[in-house]
């Protein structure tokens, strides 16, 4: 069934209805065609669902008029709040794992200027790029029943994220670790035993090029776990979707 | 390091030695600009990789003649043999799924003809397609440090491959289970604990259009475990690059 996620300020909850409009009222009306009664789920801020049915369509001032049929008991978010910051990578690999970071259970994604990073994005094509991040993840987040739609983050450092920021858990995908055959005594699998519900988690992913000596520093000095993402080494754009999997798996599927 | 995974007929194992020749030759002299002395690692037929040194490079014939330095103490590989079948998809999704299912550690990939897939190969095209896959896994490979490449089998129905090969475990990604919020019980942790080494597992994962009546009704008359992946809804290259990762974390990273 169809899934729109409908802003604050179009709720009407008390009365059981809502507008919808914009490309939400475009979606409905010209791709779907549907018409008075067709019923859809609609997801509010606070991540509650609802099946919505059509109770009037305005063209003239392009709305649709929504009534609550009933609230869903779904829960489809990751019991802990995820959010990948990820080293600016070449190509459209941001695209892929917001995407598929979405239909994971990721919550935000944070695009990180790092010392490796080749591309570099300028204001103007960091706001047109986060716009295009945040479109793809509003879709995807629709296809796969979230009840949330991810947060695509402004464009920042490693440094101010560490300071301005708190987590409960923060981790680094490292190659490092990748390699050594000294380390069974790996951490991802440790950390993940130490979660709890609602906990926010960050996890920082290097872009192709990987994690500066810098960088590295700087995690060391804050305290962040460095995680293996099993003995091989992965590209960079499948270390967030490794470990949202992973996740996923332990704390969905396992405890 | 440079990787490269060598055929059988090309290693003298009995003198230490072996020849590298073709896309290995060009890529090591041309690409990557060695000489003698330069050092990389090769792999095996048996997955054991080796250091291994040049010590003569013979344009005229374009091969390259290695010897053996040390062999290596690698263990890259998931523990279980991981057969993805994968309804044919549109797109480039299968390309993906090669790519990033070799750096998980997939063994296999068979692309299926299934009832709801969109597209069709033919025999001419299959061919070249198949080419195309394998060699997309030999760069993966490579890059990701496998000891071997995964093998890229050739166009099949489900019928034919359930009939025709024998596995250890048999599961298939279910939109079903996904939705389902009863199913609590849920089989894929329960499956996986049941893992030996060496166990050779099929992943039946089905096209954009999940996986037909018929078909789901042969999965069951043959004992095939439906798993749920979260849940949420993923999109169906995503499938198995969730499942390789969870084996990798459950079975690299925590048992």
């Amino acid at each position: 069934m169809q899934r729109y996620f409908i802003p604050e300020n179009q709720w009407q909850l008390p009365n059981d209805r809502l507008i919808i409009k914009n490309d939400d009222y475009h979606h409905i009306v010209n791709v779907m065609r549907m018409q008075i009664d067709d019923e859809f789920i609609c997801c509010d801020p606070s991540e509650q669902s609802y099946l919505v049915k059509i109770v009037e369509i305005v063209d003239s001032d392009k709305t649709i008029h929504g009534e609550i049929v009933k609230p869903l008991d779904e829960q489809n978010e990751l019991p802990v709040n995820v959010t990948i910051a990820y080293g600016l990578p070449k190509g459209d690999k941001l695209d892929l794992v917001v995407q598929k970071g979405t239909e994971l259970g990721m919550r935000e994604l944070i695009p990180l200027k790092m010392d490796r990073s080749v591309v570099k994005w300028d204001e103007k094509k960091a706001d047109k790029k986060i716009q295009r991040l945040q479109k793809i993840a509003k879709e995807a987040g629709e296809q796969s029943h979230r009840q949330t739609v991810p947060s695509i983050g402004s464009l920042q450092n490693l440094r101010s994220l560490l300071q301005d920021r708190t987590f409960d858990q923060i981790m680094v995908a490292s190659e490092y670790e990748a390699k050594s055959l000294e380390n069974k005594d790996n951490s991802f699998a440790h950390t993940i035993e130490h979660f709890n519900e609602g906990d926010d988690v960050l996890v920082i992913v290097g872009p192709e090029g990987g994690i500066s000596e810098a960088e590295l520093q700087l995690c060391q000095e804050e305290d962040v776990t460095p995680i293996r993402l099993g003995p091989r080494i992965l590209r960079s754009e499948t270390a967030p979707l490794y470990i949202l999997s992973a996740l996923s798996f332990y704390l969905e599927e396992w405890r």
